[in-house]
């Protein structure tokens, strides 16, 4: 009998007051994600029985004590019962603070069990950034949380999936003018770094990268600004001299219709507003995010916890089921990677 | 007999390299803009007569010397021939600095028209940048140079329109870092007054205004900059008070999506990509640019002389006609505010 090699993802099934346990649920019921990975639960076993109350699912599960005890030849999806859920005790499409606090425990178990070898990668349903911030979690955003719990040092980024194209980011939840001053040879390089081996483990062999000015027209030939010619131009050449396929600086405006028409796998954009402008228009809630460059993988749906259509059932789980996809691109590269070394 | 009270709007054919005269006649010919604006060519016969072989239009016309002898009341269109465009001696398809001269020409004297009262608007077909500044116009673009002219002071702004929305920009042809020195209260207040007036000119009553943020997710209450807070919202404030409908301000990666569903008719954005990212892909090459807030009113399509189709009869007359259609109204508006005075 061949080893199971599918990559471990553990799937979390987000803020209790959302829509997070009734879109996981219908993904684990429609089984599309069976065939790549090996999906653990984590959380409690009442949320789950909530999900599939709204979903409408039938699923088959099973309580474990650890990862290690998982026989993965039986049927059904293995649960770990944290037992800190009980939502009886929640209010449903309201700000929870207490909500908040239970999420962020249950995806500091995951990164905990992540960093020990025992998951290939971590897949959260919607959480509530403000629950998750009033619940006692107080970082920026939750890339940087993820940051610190698996003590990252140095760049990492946000990444933004949608069909047609990647996104990376220099710079992120900072102030513009603050953004300009992180406009460096050195963030450029690692994000343009970050963005071809991250879509290579997604399993694109020479992924084409395209790299957006700062200023207007690219600076239009230094009167617009010279970040362009000082700084992002021999950086990309730098880049390109090592064998990645980048092309830049090309001017903000014009590169996301490239990148659209299907020139570009991924744009590494300068700062936040850049990129997160034309993957909204594009339909950014449809895509997923990525905390890319840590020791551990993380994705979660683009889109948030929906208060508006909680417990009725229509939710869609299709940027859930995206999510988990990449968790298991992903989580299959970083685990090939751990093998050969 | 009632006198003709249709605005006069003076076209020019574009770069005599480009597919100008081929959408100009085109459009005439379709007679489509007819009814909402007296229409005088401003340029030179042999140029008009190449457009028309281009594309298939048969046109009217009969020669005037000033506007003042035009009988408007004759059929066909009045031409104003300059005769300083011999289409014989230039390329197709190509940047010719002397084709930027004369185009740039062309315009000083439509330009004087306007400033003396014979014209009520400027509509021209695409001009070629390059062209112009190799000809001798030396500005950073061709609002800065119609600013010149007209011998405009303090703030003007290019206008971008789009079926769905227009914008207007606080800053513009400017690097990213001097652009947020420029992010003050007067010159927001004075690109929300001209958003307010522009769109009443083109028939809005009361236009519904948007205004954007600078920092991602609109500063994050002071967390990611303070500029909402110190410079955008008490100015958004004062103007609201004066009974302009503006809103803001929002961070600039979801007002876009409410402009394109219906909820602003103008979006007024910090700097140049800030807009230009979103209105490019939504179909920008469509649109219509204008050169707001000065003496003369300007108004060009979006696109460029798209040389890659030149002579091949096949360009498109859309953005030229709604160019058409913009001038005559904010000429109208223009008129019948000369008139009241």
């Amino acid at each position: 009998m061949n080893a199971d090699t599918r990559p471990i993802v553990g799937l979390m099934l987000g803020d209790v007051t959302g829509i997070g346990a009734e879109i996981a649920t219908k993904m684990l019921a429609a089984q599309e994600a069976r065939g790549i990975a090996r999906t653990l639960l984590i959380g409690d076993a009442r949320h789950l029985a909530l999900g599939c109350r709204e979903s409408g699912a039938q699923l088959e599960t099973h309580a474990v004590a650890s990862v290690d005890e998982i026989d993965w030849a039986r049927g059904g999806f293995p649960l770990l019962d944290l037992g800190n859920l009980d939502p009886a005790r929640f209010p449903r499409a309201e700000v929870s603070p207490d909500a908040g606090r239970v999420a962020g425990a249950t995806l500091k178990v995951m990164t905990d069990l992540a960093l020990a070898g025992k998951l290939d990668a971590v897949c959260f349903a919607p959480l509530n950034k403000a629950a998750l911030h009033r619940g006692g979690w107080n970082y920026h955003d939750e890339h940087q949380m993820f940051a610190a719990w698996t003590q990252h040092r140095g760049y990492y980024s946000e990444m933004n999936v949608i069909p047609e194209f990647s996104t990376f980011r220099v710079t992120s939840h900072i102030s513009l003018r603050k953004a300009l001053d992180l406009v460096t040879p050195e963030r450029i390089e690692e994000a343009i770094r970050l963005a071809h081996r991250t879509m290579q483990s997604t399993g694109i062999a020479a992924p084409r990268i395209g790299v957006a000015a700062l200023n207007p027209h690219g600076g239009e030939n230094g009167l617009f600004g010279d970040e362009e010619i000082r700084i992002i131009r021999p950086t990309v050449e730098k880049a390109r001299a090592t064998g990645i396929d980048c092309t830049g600086p090309l001017p903000s405006d014009t590169i996301f219709l490239r990148a659209r028409d299907g020139y570009f796998d991924a744009v590494v954009m300068m700062y936040h507003d850049q990129g997160q402008i034309a993957t909204k228009l594009l339909g950014f809630q449809k895509g997923v995010t990525v905390s890319a460059g840590m020791k551990a993988v993380y994705t979660t749906p683009a889109h948030g916890t929906a208060f508006d259509i909680v417990g009725k059932g229509r939710a869609d789980p299709g940027a859930m089921t995206a999510a988990f996809r990449i968790a298991a691109k992903l989580g299959a590269a970083a685990a090939g990677r751990l093998r050969a070394s």
